[in-house]
């Protein structure tokens, strides 16, 4: 086979795993996330792997291995085969699972978030296939959109056979096509649902408007008192533990394009705005935030409807940074609404999910060799950088395995993830193909 | 026919009427809106009248006359023949749209409000058919459940059609099967949406939380604005024009059994609070209030979306009373909303419907006949109480045709209004048409 033949192999198999709406979140496409890891355990065995489908007690992990040079280092690909929700999909310009190319770009639910970029190392050992000179452990979960949650619990129990010297991941994203970048740090993650009851069902906003307490209005107050209009977080200590960084890194930080207008261009936002007296790089990675994922309560159709409604829910999560721990967090965010209760309403703040802040050693071996690859593919030194975003298993690596993990992403910033229309840049796919076969080869 | 027939066909006609779902709020329902509308001019081409579904820039109305005592007064029997929607079908005992009799109740969407109720004037001119002593019209209109926003216009255009004495209207309720209750004053109505909108999509929030605006965040804050935590509205002005109630008014509202524990049996409420300084029946019809009646962003489903939506809305209604008026309300409370908002968000206000408060002259003639004719019937003579809900005709009547009202309901306060397994007494059925009966023969 030529190589533009292996080139469209290798998308068409990407397009054939993207068709799968392994979507973590809802248990109605329980087969569809079993379809998806019996797809990489057939494609990861054609490629002589010592494969197996490990229960958790969530989404089963795909653990594969191929471990014949017993002197050399032993390399941990993460990656995930879950994918978010696709929410409207009369957003969506084509069908989220049906992978459709345009300009350049792959678009598809996963085409960046996850399964794209994990394809990258499947199509690099392919192509070096019988010349790799490390050993390599897949660990492929289905739970990372929802929070990784038994991801721990599988990691200690399975702490000899997941055993390496590093770990590396592609599921964060370059600069530009010619911008190459290392996330050096992660933030973490305190997932939450509130929920307020003040009736025992919906009733009449004319008869007993006036004398009971609306839940919506109740959860607002609560959700006011969370974060002030100057973007602070209200929670009684939460900026106690937070790491400050060092000039050298800010600076490193500073040299980073990632503007105002960028982020503008990205969201439709007309202001961007946050705490004051920090760069965007820094908000976006250096602090801690609080957000509302969701709230809904009542009446959401056409015209009117004249309820009072009996409960409102939200759904709020903060990312957290090092030296926040989510078990501090939750504690604090917990007790802190507790405090907000009113009386007479039924209150439940419960924490669907969590993962530790992480910030890795730059000066190690693996880092100068996943730079070096960058710089062999394109053609300059990655930057370095602290992402916003949230990767469990690097925080679970360390505390079970004193396991650190290398960020080589290979999406862009527009690639839309957990928004309509993902896509993954077919340049960015070749090159990160490319740059992980210079990685696997240093060893 | 003996009684026992008529009952049983009276029942059964009603059911055929309720198995409509003669839902105004949704466009999917227009045939079913149709549908009713013929069914009630069909019967009342059965009972003689001269009928006519006249149109409206929304729902049609349907109009009768029987009009041959050219002497005599003229009573218009208004009713509405649009229900609410059901809501959360899973909460229903019985299909809203399946009628049931269970325990003396008969359970369906709009049993009370207000397919029953009107259905007792129907049923007592059926009884009483070529014995009337006066003139009927009936008017019948398709949007009270969605603010009767063309109800305006419609009788304005048809004042001459329209003309009548009084206007008796069935669509509120008794304290009990045996103590009967004349409502003397409805609340007004400002239905209003707001949207606030801060991105184009929704976007991940670990990239972009800490620099974005997120619009449930925005919305609970301006919602926290509206109410305070003492249950007073905060725009300003709001209360500038509420009438004091006279001490015999409040001496009268405070024989009223309804109290705190009926509310919490009715509601679920763990709580009955609102405005310190004023009874749970002023609260409920002597004051205005502010709620929410639905308010939605992001996602709602199960587990978690790391998202930062772009759109919040929610539904905010406001029960205003005499001397407050509509327009007043509307202008206040969108300036006031305007005023929350911030740099960088698109927030729009926009008001549904509204329905003017109105307040009558219990001395009149017609008032006398119909506490008559409840002494009759339950034994006793009726209480005067203030409605907390709205019933936009009786406002518009008063102000084209110098119209009053009588509100002679036979609902009671249980019968689940807007809320699931809405249902009539079956007792209070009986008890309608013969008040109706005793009402009409006084002329």
């Amino acid at each position: 086979m030529n190589r533009k033949h292996i080139k469209n192999k290798h998308l068409d198999e990407l397009k054939e795993l993207l068709s799968i709406p392994s979507i973590s979140a809802h248990s109605v496409h329980k087969k569809d996330m079993i379809s998806a890891a019996k797809w990489l355990q057939k494609k990861l065995n054609s490629l002589k792997f010592e494969t197996k489908i490990l229960p958790t007690g969530g989404h089963p992990v795909v653990f594969a291995q191929y471990t014949t040079h017993n002197s050399r280092p032993t390399i941990l690909i993460y990656g995930h085969y879950d994918v978010q929700d696709p929410g409207d999909l009369s957003l969506w310009k084509s069908d989220p699972f049906k992978p459709e190319i345009r300009g350049g770009n792959i678009y598809a639910r996963g085409a960046a978030d996850d399964k794209g970029q994990l394809y990258t190392w499947i199509a690099a050992l392919e192509i070096l296939q019988g010349t790799v000179p490390c050993n390599i452990k897949f660990m492929i979960e289905g739970e990372e959109e929802v929070g990784s949650k038994n991801l721990d619990v599988f990691i200690q129990k399975n702490k000899k056979l997941l055993k390496s010297d590093i770990c590396v991941i592609s599921d964060s994203h370059c600069l530009s096509e010619t911008k190459p970048v290392i996330d050096y740090g992660l933030r973490g993650i305190v997932y939450t649902e509130i929920t307020v009851k003040t009736l025992e069902r919906d009733v009449h906003s004319g008869i007993y408007g006036g004398n009971v307490l609306n839940p919506a209005v109740v959860l607002s107050q609560i959700i006011s008192k969370l974060k002030n209009e100057n973007h602070s977080v209200l929670i009684p200590g939460f900026y106690e533990n937070v790491r400050k960084l060092k000039k050298s890194e800010r600076d490193e930080l500073k040299k980073l394009p990632f503007k105002d207008k960028q982020v503008m261009n990205e969201t439709g936002a007309l202001v961007v705005t946050g705490e004051s007296g920090y760069i965007v790089h820094e908000r976006a990675g250096a602090r801690p935030t609080l957000d509302v994922n969701g709230i809904w309560s009542g009446y959401n159709g056409e015209g009117e409807k004249t309820i009072i409604p009996a409960v409102a829910k939200a759904k709020v999560s903060m990312r957290i940074v090092p030296n926040q721990t989510s078990d501090e967090i939750s504690n604090k965010f917990i007790n802190y609404v507790n405090t907000l209760e009113p009386d007479g309403v039924d209150l439940k703040v419960e924490v669907l999910s969590t993962g530790n802040p992480i910030l890795m050693d730059t000066s190690s071996l693996y880092f100068k060799t996943a730079e070096n690859a960058y710089k062999k593919v394109f053609g300059k030194k990655p930057l370095y950088k602290l992402s916003g975003g949230s990767i469990p298993v690097t925080s679970i690596l360390k505390k079970h395995l004193g396991l650190d993990s290398v960020l080589m992403g290979y999406g862009l910033p527009d690639d839309n993830l957990h928004s309509p229309n993902e896509k993954l840049s077919l340049t960015m796919f070749e090159k990160g193909i490319k740059t992980n076969i210079e990685f696997l080869k240093s060893f």
